[in-house]
């Protein structure tokens, strides 16, 4: 049995420095739990001299040598903080082939080459953790992946995204229109020096993969993700969602439907009763429904250091105890390999907003075009402004083919000057 | 390492027999995850000739004799879904003697003889798991002893009891007063045969206490948990929140002071922009505050065979695989000793309903009783009726014993004809 736990981090940045603290914070409750000390070793970074808030003593543990680390003998647990897919992919391949535990927020890594890490990671006989990588503070993976072992669960949604739910706050609350609403986050700190990754959806896209591997066991991929982003949503189009009883949020959604799977990323109205529709700001939540545990959400801080810090935390400390009880963790749960719907299966309710003349015969020649195509529509709302008006639809449940048939006739009429927008809605209709 | 996990069940009702079709209905993917076969071997009854839902074979593995299942030397993990204090706590005992694991969904019993029972695990090397204790199908008891472990919480606030917000949500929603609402969730099934634990929140106090166990580190009981319930609650009330922008919940509510722990459950104004306002029906949430991690809230549904059992078998599988690789689960986490504080030491918001006389110098006369116990108004709100008048008073927060010093004033005052109703308010003023 250890006597004590050493910790090699890879990276060192807001996240990893408030890891650091903690762990500093709490070494004696933490020893006191666990009967063994866990404490940092080393910590590999680009810059050295880079300003750090660490606590006295760890500025000497700091190394420019991230191979150093992986490869020391005296390293039990690797905390990887740097991100991206290389070099951090071989150097965490290399940690476990050296029988060192694994715990990450890498989502780019996970979502991408997950399979290949689980893989080294079963063979080798060492756990890999990742509570940090999707909704930050928030505990979501291991209770998907152990409290709900034996559930089914047959859907998700979730806004994984905290700074695209800033964005969409301020232009539901404050009438901003996108480009405002980007703005005013990227003034107030709430964006990434690029924010596109953020709002074309990529960072949600690669939250929705991993949590669609644990939720039906089934390997999913960034790329096999249905993707929209927010930035073509006007301001007109939350504005009628609000008039209309829903709020538009950026959900990752993911549904089992027996042996495929669909996976999914696009903003989408959400019925204000919903309590997804109450979540503001820069939090973060996923709506988990299961076959025999009816409805569950978790709702949190998806990023910043202090609560991604505490799930980073909480990881190493369950590892700790896996290496001193001799445990392991669940390992890979994908026992299963489901295929991934395409989009065109995919059946939702959709909002319409369409600009057109404000004459006899629109509304009839766009009813039909709906009906030759089998969608129903659900409710209908005009708006005159002079020879002009807005014809705002939701249909009921079709399938995305015949609404993109749909689509393409009601472009084609005479009397519609501009489909505006479209939008999926979601969250009511089962 | 063993070939097969097999579990011996106390109790067979609505929880239970959902937990034995789960595992049935799961076994081969099961088997899958973990590498060996997890299946029942014998479940203890009362009578035998009860009607169950259970699959096929099953009735064989009926007995009426508990004390077999425990010292069954087959049984590896012993299932305690009978509930009560005795003869559960004795049998729990013997099987923790005979070194078997636990999963129990036994709130009562934990909140009053936990650390005995916790003693014994911990001296016999196995497990006892209770995520279906608090809060049903809601992943929590884990994700706060395991995710979190790290961090410091603060204080939680929860819903953990379905049928008393059930009738509160048929009060709020549907104006009902406390009886019309009681007799209607009796007559829908959402109530006991007994409704006391439920309404007197003796049931909410019991989670509490587990609640904070793990929150805090520190034991909590039953007995040590301030209790109010909602049989006092008046139609007008709830009306009166409403208006002021708020809804009443019946809350489980603990705070880490430092040395000390405040653990109480009682009805509060919570107000309608908080996240647990909107948590409906038989529904539950914990809502948790970090040092770091900042806010959470876990939904979901408290109750009920599949959600409860949802829970029991994800426990269930968490053991079999600590049983496969030798691992062992965290234990018990109490390792600190911090007093229970005393209600008259607790601060808060309150609210109050006057019936007073219509007539000058009432205001005048109540405003000075509040400001000779130092105790500060908020808000105040008057509304005549003929020579009566019903006065509504908020108050910025203050201790509990100027808080009740200030009431014995105000019911002497000639003008104030009755105290109508006190109440706290939770989740706004920090």
């Amino acid at each position: 049995m250890k006597s004590s736990i050493k910790i090699g981090q890879l990276g060192c940045g807001i996240v990893g420095s408030a890891a650091v603290r903690m762990l500093h914070a709490n070494a004696d409750d933490i020893a006191r739990r666990l009967g063994v000390n866990v404490g940092y070793h080393s910590i590999a970074v680009r810059n050295i001299g880079k300003e750090r808030d660490l606590p006295e003593g760890y500025a000497a543990m700091l190394t420019t040598d991230p191979a150093a680390v992986v490869n020391d003998p005296e390293v039990d647990v690797i905390v990887e903080v740097m991100g991206g897919i290389e070099p951090t992919r071989t150097l965490l391949l290399d940690a476990i082939a050296n029988g060192k535990s694994i715990v990450t927020a890498n989502k780019e890594l996970l979502a991408t080459l997950g399979q290949e890490l689980f893989d080294a990671a079963d063979r080798a006989g060492v756990d890999i953790y990742y509570e940090a990588a999707v909704g930050g503070g928030i505990p979501l993976i291991r209770p998907l992946k152990e409290g709900l072992a034996g559930e089914r669960i047959t859907r998700f949604m979730g806004i994984v995204n905290g700074t695209t739910n800033y964005i969409l706050t301020l232009m539901d609350e404050d009438g901003l229109d996108f480009g405002e609403a980007l703005a005013l986050a990227e003034q107030l700190g709430y964006t990434e020096l690029d924010p596109t990754a953020d709002i074309e959806g990529f960072d949600a896209a690669a939250k929705a993969a991993i949590l669609a591997s644990i939720a039906f066991n089934t390997r999913v991929v960034a790329g096999d993700v249905y993707r929209e982003g927010i930035s073509k949503l006007r301001a007109d189009d939350i504005a009628f969602a609000k008039r209309l009883g829903y709020t538009v949020k950026l959900l990752a959604i993911a549904e089992d439907m027996g042996d495929e799977i669909a996976v999914r990323v696009h903003p989408a109205m959400v019925p204000l009763e919903h309590p997804l529709a109450s979540v503001r700001e820069n939090l973060n939540a996923v709506f988990v429904e299961g076959e025999r545990v009816g409805e569950l959400m978790f709702y949190g801080r998806g990023a910043g250091g202090g609560p991604t810090g505490t799930s980073i935390v909480g990881d190493v400390l369950t590892v700790a105890r896996n290496l001193v009880t001799g445990g392991r963790g669940p390992g890979c749960t994908c026992t299963l390999t489901k295929k991934v719907r395409s989009i065109d299966a995919n059946e939702a309710q959709h909002y319409l907003l369409l600009e057109v003349a404000d004459e006899p015969g629109v509304l009839a020649a766009v009813a039909t075009a709906f009906s030759d195509n089998a969608v129903s529509i659900k409710s209908v709302w005009q708006e005159g402004h002079g020879n002009d008006a807005q014809l705002v639809l939701i249909t009921h449940r079709a399938r995305e083919s015949a609404f993109q048939d749909t689509l393409k006739a009601v472009r084609a009429l005479k009397g519609v000057r501009e489909v505006a927008s479209v939008l999926r809605v979601e969250g009511s209709e089962a």
